[in-house]
């Protein structure tokens, strides 16, 4: 393996070499999984590094969002772009160039960019070995129904 | 576990509860070990996302440089303040926000801020399970010397 620099481009905010992605496969009809304007972008690969980790890059047109999930591993997350919202169990966190948010396992959470008018774009490091997404369950998601704060991101 | 937002304070580039940390222990006498202005803020503990990595931002004075190590573990770095100089394997790769570095395992390697005027920061993601950092063996040392180029960071 020899060292390797990602350059970045600020005018594109992007990095060369590392084209956007899809988030993730349509298909998911379950309550919560739609999303929209969301990109995925993989600066770190496990079998590259290579390490135990991955991280990766998702940014958010404004009015996107991502689903509304849980699952086993953590998520630690560094704003880098624009501004944006979590909802995080019952937490709404507004996050700004470098807030960063430790989402806790099994707890449901969905990314934001309610408010625009940039970008809200934040790198995401996991677990390589890692369990898939879920959605939420019903004594969940009425929680978040009940609560008129988390509500209008319950959908 | 709730989850957790630190906060960040663009004025001081600092995150609340994050204090600074000594980078590492004096006392390392080993040739290429010392290092100076340079501090370490852990972000996210292995033990508290609960993950298998952990989170460090590093940041370097003017002038400020890191010990030249190697290690069987894996470094993926991305540069968030100022600008500086790595120093791997053979290599010397300048970096600005957000340009990211993959350090591969057992690859000599020195951080630096060269020319200032500005701090120089960068996030550092490793796994929580890793190696202590060594010194350069004799023909690594020699091979950075009798190179023009990065004779200048084999000190």
């Amino acid at each position: 393996m020899v060292p390797r620099r990602l350059q970045f481009n600020l005018d594109e905010f992007r990095w060369d070499e590392i084209a956007p992605q899809v988030y993730k496969a349509r298909g998911d009809e379950a309550r919560g999984m739609d999303w929209s304007g969301i990109t995925r972008h993989t600066l770190a690969r496990a079998a590259e590094l290579p390490a135990g980790f991955e991280m990766r890059y998702f940014e958010l047109e404004p009015g996107g969002y991502s689903s509304l999930e849980k699952h086993a591993h953590a998520h630690f997350v560094v704003a880098i772009r624009g501004s944006g919202r979590a909802l995080i169990g019952d937490q709404l966190l507004d996050c700004v160039p470098f807030d960063s948010l430790h989402v806790p396992p099994m707890t449901p959470h969905r990314w934001l960019n309610p408010d625009g008018p940039d970008r809200f774009g934040f790198l995401c490091t996991v677990d390589a070995d890692r369990d898939r997404p879920a959605p939420l369950d019903d004594a969940e998601w009425e929680a978040l129904r009940a609560n008129p704060d988390t509500a209008p991101y319950t959908f």
